[in-house]
């Protein structure tokens, strides 16, 4: 990589049924917005959406920008935050495109981090039955993981997710440099799911990102653009392969059976980097206790994090019904029952059965038993 | 045909970007739901919706005779009506599933008309991203035409079927039997969409409706199973070729660009058929006017269609501007501009510069007031 710019510019192809479309990483991409519009995903007009922030941040000079190179383009904004994505906004957004006639050639451009990605990507998938999406992540996590693979979609009251549609993006371009800007908390989050892509598909990027962890904490370009570069790559390969989640897609899910568990217990106050990270160190725990995972990886997994502020399960007075409830509420459960990822080592996947697996109650409860009540 | 049961089955394939499903047709078949559904969708729990008269109806027997074949089944109900087709009822839906834990493994089952047909269908499109629907079509409309084409979705207060999605079923299981059911007034309504596909793909089959006019109104089931095949194999060959209505579908839409702007200005007390064939007469004469369909078919579609009680534009206290403003914001418009399918004769579609065309203000207007003042 170079620290001159312009820096490198990368095309990742993803394959959906319907075709494939581009990931663009590159630092410094998002001053050519328009001209990527106009060649992926031409359009009468254009609805950039963004929430209030990254409104401010980036979303009114995109649409100044497009209006500038002769696009129609109109900025529509949503309060900031998870609590934002929810069926009540992507009504109000759809209602605002509705009575500014946005037609079946209008095109919603995404701009900002996972919440947006996956509400607006909503909006266009169900807007007159679908129309053209483009994804600009602003945030790590966005860039990494969200805006790779077309999974759209809003909370509802029973849990994360649970209702949304795959609609692929025309392209995705992720612009690292925009990561910078982000509180260094934050881009933790995101390092999560790019070391659960290490931990399951790919040891060496695993160990780059551990020693690299400083630079990357620090939101350096170069670093962040090796990194969302690594992840989308890994991404798009598994994607490509299954897009449905029907099969290999699957192990992306490591870490988020009990994650996502762990996060709702929480009331979602556990960030959700962290409630993945803290599931990867429970999952590798559970499969060694199953004799599948190889000694120690749970250990080794929780000290790798620890760098990043990661792969504890942060003390609070956990509600281990509530945990157990949401376990049997998440959209992976198949025959009323939960599925989780395991690990035979790190960066290689049991794949013995299935690419995800059932396993006994009990384990469960002692693996959560154990992490909710030490320290 | 013959009048000894069983009947004949027709299963007439659709294609889709993802494969394909049949349409059964046959009288009776509705006995054999149970037997189907394992065959094209194996789930591991069936949600039959229906709204709350056909729950009685047909809804609660599907559910028994599913569980006396031994598969999970519950049935869901909501209130009769196109006012219950809306982003609320799609919540609740979505919600009562949600909290019986029905999976990614589970299976929406439709029973019932074209609100439900659309309705279910959107829960399952959304429901975890996207779950296998059955649609069981039990209106004549819904068979002739909701249930072919994977069209769902729900009405916003800026119009009909703004917000949805393509979900194709994996079954649809039509018995026109059923038809018998409806009220007179409701068979005409669904008439209007098979008038409609031989108007614009086969003139013979339009006389021969036109022609067992009054068995078809009576809901005779065997004129109904031969109505519904064909309209069923008419469909199926244009949805297989442009499932995204890009091209071809495009013809469907004869008489829904002036049809849905009078439903809607009527606040929807007309009915969708009535609209429907009324906008088949008005684009007749829109298209007389700009010399593109032959002279006199609007005359001649008029009478054609009086034996249904269909064509004419019922006299009520009719508003222009609000005529005008629905046609803009219609699903079909593009750069701005409403876009009309005209005929060049009865059968026969004209396809110069594409399957749809603009056309000027004035003549829309000169036609409209012609009709809604006329008598």
């Amino acid at each position: 990589m170079s620290p001159e710019r312009p820096g490198p510019v990368a095309a990742v192809p993803v394959g959906t049924a319907s075709g494939t479309y581009p990931v663009l990483v590159g630092n410094g991409l998002r001053a050519r917005i328009p001209r990527f519009l106009g060649e992926y995903a031409p359009g009468y007009r254009y609805a950039v959406i963004s929430d209030e922030r990254v409104a401010e941040l980036y979303g009114r000079s995109t649409v100044d920008a497009c209006r500038r190179a002769g696009l129609k383009a109109d900025l529509y904004s949503f309060p900031e935050g998870e609590a934002s994505k929810t069926r009540d906004s992507w009504s109000r957004l759809t209602d605002s495109l509705l009575a500014d006639g946005l037609g079946r050639d209008g095109v919603v451009v995404a701009v900002g981090g996972g919440v947006t990605g996956d509400l607006a990507g909503f909006v266009a998938a169900t807007y007159l039955r679908g129309i053209p999406a483009v994804q600009v992540p602003t945030s790590l996590v966005a860039m990494i993981d969200a805006s790779v693979g077309g999974k759209t979609g809003v909370d509802v009251p029973s849990g994360k997710n649970l209702v949304g549609a795959f609609h692929p993006p025309r392209v995705v371009i992720a612009d690292p440099e925009t990561v910078a800007t982000l509180p260094r908390r934050e881009r933790a989050q995101g390092l999560a799911e790019a070391l659960k892509h290490g931990a399951v598909l790919d040891r060496p990027y695993f160990e780059r990102l551990t020693d690299g962890a400083e630079a990357l904490l620090a939101g350096e370009p170069d670093a962040t653009y090796a990194a969302v570069l690594r992840s989308v790559e890994l991404k798009a390969r598994v994607v490509s392969e299954d897009e449905r989640e029907e099969g290999h897609r699957q192990v992306l899910n490591f870490g988020h059976t009990l994650g996502h568990a762990l996060e709702a217990a929480s009331d979602y106050e556990l960030g959700h980097g962290s409630a993945v990270a803290a599931g990867m160190v429970l999952e590798a725990r559970l499969g060694e206790r199953l004799g599948i995972t190889e000694p120690g990886t749970g250990g080794f997994l929780r000290q790798a994090l620890s760098p990043f502020g990661l792969g504890e399960v942060p003390k609070r007075a956990w509600d281990m019904d509530a945990v157990l409830r949401y376990l049997v509420s998440d959209k992976k459960v198949r025959s009323g029952r939960p599925r989780y990822v395991l690990l035979e080592r790190l960066g290689v996947i049991h794949r013995e059965g299935g690419w995800s697996h059932e396993v006994p109650d009990q384990d469960v409860r002692e693996v959560l038993q154990e992490a909710l009540h030490e320290g």
